[in-house]
């Protein structure tokens, strides 16, 4: 019997046993493939969250689902926009009705309890139709018992740990986008993805209060990034990742009862 | 700068600079999370395209896509059925969808020639709606000149390579759910993902010649596997592989003059 | 009160009480609009299941509601492509809602047992879609034993009258359009609709293991028929369709108790 | 070569020829398949516009394409409702889809000139939208020069017509439903397929302004006609038939200057 | 407490009180933004059945959600074409599913009783849709006991005011367009939105039996008016308000036992 | 000629005039119909930003649509959650088609400038999915220069009002659901709708971070509120509206050359 927390890698019997009786949770990470500047790999929002998923299930019994490898459409202020090459996104109806087939088989097969785990923020609205879709149309067919944990795992970051990672100040999240946070994280998880000597320089992304449609690259910055991870490092990768996982762990803890 | 032929690992401007003259082909490989019998991983629908993906990727200097792991439902004769628990799908407009977005972004990025890999029978009809559909959105759009090449990898096996692995005859490619074939290629790919004592015995589904729905679960092999997968041997599995990732290889260096 | 199998000719007090009781099961035809050689009309792929559908009611006392007359997309290998004048084709989607809405109302008229019979390859994927959409819809109402049988008519051929109707060996079902099957049972039926003149003499087509959209009609037969029908006999045909009429009679009476 | 006017009974090479220069129009009947009272058959709505078409189409030398033979849901005040055994409706986008992707493929074969003749009166506007949709697609695909007629059969009756048959008043077209009209086209038309002694003779349907849903059939006519078809004859029906046959003429040569 | 007999002007809490036994019936207007010729605001089809709405709302103590402003596509016949600049329309699925939604949310609330008051003919047929599709999905959800009442407010006019308001006789409802009664109902309503001085004096528009689409503009009256609103005054649209008020107020009590 | 900003009380002919040459752009207010707290009407969301869009329009000589009155579905951080009764919310994809539509439409008029002002946070990512799907449906038409600014209204407070209106610390915009930004407005535009002897007076709510599906009430406060408006007053709102006007004046002055 395989003792992977990976349902791809199990077999169905063995899957079977595991959630029969409802108990066992199921993460579905819900990533994308975005460009992430000069210096990172595009598929950033979906290791990590898958990264953070697999050890969160590790340390807690709960079982990972395949993650979603694409998502919503690239935003300026949180992603630098739709328009760079690499960057493939979903409409929002597409991104919103995969995962709530998904969710709705994993109720099928006898799951209880979810967590949607969303490594890029322009996905969450839409995840979030997605988990009151596939509830709506559980109940419909008399499944009433399914709860969904929904977040972005970034926002399990503690107030001490901003202090620390950016001593200088945060700027925000949406502007971590390929800055210090991401970069330090993959430097920890891949460094072979890394092309460090080309992380951008720049000073973060300085944007209006409102975003002008169809978007025109010149307010955004040619490197993609918008803010600069030049201080990220291994070891504030590791620091962050391991408060994901523990903090996502007790919160999973907390309310499955596991 | 990345030598992976795996876009998602690839930062966007290596990518960029890789597909924007319009002659690098990306591979799409579209798979399932669907019950192999009790000796198989779920994701063999999913790793082997990706594997002949890669390997013709390497061969040929074309670049692969992230899959899509999870597919249409489960056919009875050709999949065992969607009932069991582990097999977690989508309805046909969403893997349509999912598609049809996903070839619209790689024509946004200039690529001109793409190959959809199919790895899961049940996907052919849906991922060939979604082709139509991109190519006639992407005309809406002015671009006229994209080609895609259409395929389940398991329709490059030759007469000769059958007659070899089944000597006792083929049976078909519906029967070969988690049969010979499947169970030889994972063989050779994960063999620590191959529960192969577990292996099933029984002779091969024997069904009408129509379906009934809602399936009835006592119609199908309690297994999950629609012929015995007995015979299957690593050598077997890389002798087929090598098959595929050769004329695959061979077909889009013709179609696409590489 | 009308003695016609025809769900259209019966009005509805007649129809009501032949179905009120839920034992009369309805088959649906869903056929297509398309071309099939130089030699045939459009609608046999709507006439050829329309025809066995209502020998099969007198047969068994079930009813045919209306067919469907236009058909999912014609396929390169199956139909010769999309891209034939005459051609009518639908988006997948449609096709899917028309037979799930058709289904669903049936089922409101107090029906339990279908079977939708199809006349074009193409068709069935969208048309299994089409079942499970309607079922698991149906569910959400509280109408949880409705049973749909799905096949192709021409399924239900033995070897033992491949070998005969093909002395020289059965190329494939998909090669068979407009060919030696359907041009024979229309001989049989309709021979004022064929101008066998014209019936193609050349080979069989000849197909790689794959399919490039889109469809570039130099790689297809420019008469439309995959195969040639010139060993077509009106004495087949009438053959082949009693054949197909017997054997769907005892299916439906094995399935459905009749 | 074929003399038909259907389409459907074309060989696709005769057709092409008929359609390639784009002057020849096609004509769309769209039907239902509704319960007409305890006399008339569930086809009237797709058997009178079919019949209209063909004489139109023989007086004119158009072309006609296989009907649509379910529509939208049949309402209380023009229909006597949905909740009758034997109306078997679409949901109105299912409608919509099915009458759009129609139009879009004559265009494709370079139809230029299209009538969509509607049988059944709540088909009305959904049949409108499907020809904006139409239109709309076809404009993104380059093709701006198709024109669409678009009515019901019904509204080419004369007041003079209107006078002579309804000598008491002609109560409105919506009370019509199973009246004297279409009892006394199907007399003409299909009389074995009337059972006249069983033709409703109470009085015509009174309704409020208004509707409620879910529909109440209590406030139904038991018969399902919504007033009585009783001095209905064959030669009424014959005089009817020809006035649409010929207005209808008169309005297509006028239109397309046939 | 607010006294308001509009929902948007209520705190949740007091709305809350009233609709929690389910007696309290909901009106949602359903207009458009159409021109209405060259005298007439184009919100004359929300106003009226806005205005309608309250004022039968004060008289039975019912309640008046936001209304629609928004409708389906102007017609010729009806509105003159969806040609004109400011007529803003929606797609026939966005208005269905925008109904649908609305009426769904009510429901959860604990409103039984709905009414919906269309103000623009061309939204009639999608609003019924959507009125079907909320009942079934609500029925899904263990909802059964929802009655929608369903009106366009012009039926409300009794023949004894159409002769005293047309007593040149009236002409119909469509060709009334920006005629006589929307005129005189808005010189009532708001005189300061009327432009009297512009309303148009041409005769009725003449339309043949049928539709043509594209629209071709020069087959509408260039003005947008279908009739002259000439003869229209305060009066007279105090009168017919009058008129519509007390008459839904009684369908109302009757059907809601209010 | 009328002198008001609002298209719905213009005339087509006066609204023609001042959208032909495209240089007049057209503001698109989305609210919504949520609970905001025992003291504050439910149509908070869609007052506010219409009345700044109302202001805006008379500083800068542009245009205000009818708003958009009924949005997405109200989340437990930012409105409460989607289970109060009087919130009245769409699924996502109506919102996105809407929004879709309404602007297609002004495009059509010729209007080539566009803001879409969001009143109601949870609309934000379904109105930019409509922006982006506006867009490419109009490049199929051919519409290619169509700009659209997309904005929060609340996202032009400047950081020093934000420290003179919350002298002891700015929460969040979540957290300002129904808190002092909001009544202040309120207070100012409509004191007759604010109850304000109701206003909360709990501390702001306390979230972990993330959420759980279904909702789980006992988690929200009671009232509706996210944090107390007891320091709200009438002035705060002049104030704050008076920079949301002016700052959007000023970009759409830029953005736009007015």
């Amino acid at each position: 019997m395989s003792d992977s927390v990976l349902i791809s890698e199990m077999t169905w019997t063995d899957y079977g046993k595991r959630v029969e009786d409802g108990k066992t949770p199921v993460l579905l990470p819900v990533g994308a493939l975005e460009q992430h500047g000069p210096h990172l790999p595009m598929n950033c929002d979906t290791l990590i969250p898958t990264a953070v998923c697999e050890r969160v299930a590790r340390e807690t019994g709960v079982l990972v689902a395949p993650p979603l490898e694409y998502g919503y459409k690239s935003q300026p202020k949180s992603g630098g926009g739709n328009h760079f090459p690499g960057t493939t996104s979903l409409d929002g109806e597409t991104l919103v009705l995969m995962t709530r087939d998904i969710i709705k088989e994993f109720a099928r097969h006898g799951v209880r309890q979810m967590a949607v785990v969303v490594g890029h923020t322009e996905n969450l609205m839409f995840t979030i139709e997605a988990c009151d879709l596939a509830l709506r149309e559980l109940r419909a067919q008399g499944v009433h018992d399914l709860r969904i944990m929904h977040m972005g795992y970034w926002e399990f970051s503690s107030e001490e740990t901003l202090r620390k990672v950016f001593p200088d100040g945060f700027p925000s999240w949406n502007l971590e986008h390929a800055g210090v946070m991401e970069s330090s994280v993959m430097l920890h998880l891949h460094p072979e993805l890394v092309q460090f000597d080309k992380v951008p320089l720049h000073p973060p992304a300085d944007f209006p209060a409102y975003d002008v449609y169809p978007v025109e690259p010149e307010r955004i910055p040619a490197t993609g990034a918008l803010s600069s991870g030049k201080t990220a490092t291994a070891e504030k990768g590791k620091y962050m990742l391991d408060e994901y996982v523990e903090s996502i762990s007790a919160a999973l803890r907390e309310e499955f009862r596991l």
